[in-house]
């Protein structure tokens, strides 16, 4: 396989999901280190050469980049037991990894985004306008996720797939965007399995 | 395979993609209406049996439930040329997928569902504060699709894939949310192109 680059910003929940998944297939992986706060995804040079969308993360394939954290997991871990052969079992999978792009880090990555790093102090009105929901969306997706994992073990199938890595990355961390993970207590459990599998990393 | 149900409101693009590809790939579709407006996907029969996000689609496969719409169309699509088998395409498809459903439809069809189907007299003052950003974020969408089209016919390699029918279900009908294509003219000539394949099926 070709070289493998992350370019990244240790602080986001969608660049770690790529060193877990690379640590849990045992593939090596370089990273290059951004700022997001101060801009560094933005330049000419990251917009022209690394990711048109000015964002993190782009896993960096030899010369070729593929952006998007939940698509970089799925370059990572093919042929691995992360994810699936069964057609259903494969469709549900990335049922639960698109759920996680619409309908948890928008609330809850971005909550603690704004919280945690940025500041309830320095968010602007919209920002502020927009809190309240985003913490009504957040606490529903944890509690979907709660009422599935009280019933099984990982999201899809008897074992971790990359469904459960793309959920675990921001789920871990709520408490950083004022989510109690106490109100989940399968949640809980579930986060206690994944810190568990061999091979796993924890977060910067 | 098991009889395949769509659970699903007809003005809805995410529905519309899921008849695309089943159409495209000549695989048999029945459908169940809902009116989201009147909130028939909140219900709790439907909560309790289609779907516990209260959201559609939902494609039902004999007695399960996949949830989802870029998923239902990855499990419609197994096995056609609509999922390139490369490895690097097969991720840079899904790539564009999350784009989609991250970075394309939170803008182009909430504003679509806002100006066109409830009405701006309608808006919450929450939602009316958000439709400048909607906006802008939902012009840099179709400023990146229409960047990446003006040098390539397709979003992945020489022909179309499941990128495109995501993609095509908003951005064919951005007009509605106020978007004028006209500004986007390598994206208009990839509308034709998507509209002239073989077993193409309009939206309702």
């Amino acid at each position: 396989m070709a070289d493998l680059t992350l370019h990244e910003d240790p602080r986001s929940g969608n660049c770690y999901k790529i060193k877990l998944t690379a640590a849990l297939v045992g593939l090596p992986l370089e990273t290059r280190q951004y700022d997001i706060l101060a801009g560094e995804t933005r330049t000419p040079e990251f917009l022209g050469s690394v990711n048109p969308n000015g964002r993190i993360p782009v896993l960096q394939i030899g010369a070729r980049f593929l952006p998007e954290s939940n698509a970089a997991c799925w370059y990572l871990a093919e042929g691995s037991p992360l994810i699936p052969g069964n057609r259903f079992d494969q469709a549900d999978m990335l049922r639960w990894m698109f759920f996680e792009q619409y309908s948890h880090e928008p609330n809850i990555a971005t909550m603690r985004f704004w919280l945690h790093f940025v500041g309830e102090a320095k968010l602007s009105p919209q920002q502020k306008a927009q809190m309240m929901a985003k913490r009504i969306a957040g606490c529903e997706a944890l509690k979907l996720m709660d009422g599935h994992l009280a019933q099984s073990g990982w999201f899809v199938g008897d074992g971790p797939t990359l469904a459960d890595i793309a959920l675990f990355a921001y789920t871990h961390v709520a408490e950083d965007g004022g989510f109690a993970l106490s109100d989940y207590p399968a949640v809980e459990r579930w986060i206690e399995r994944v810190k568990a599998l061999p091979g796993f990393v924890a977060m910067a």
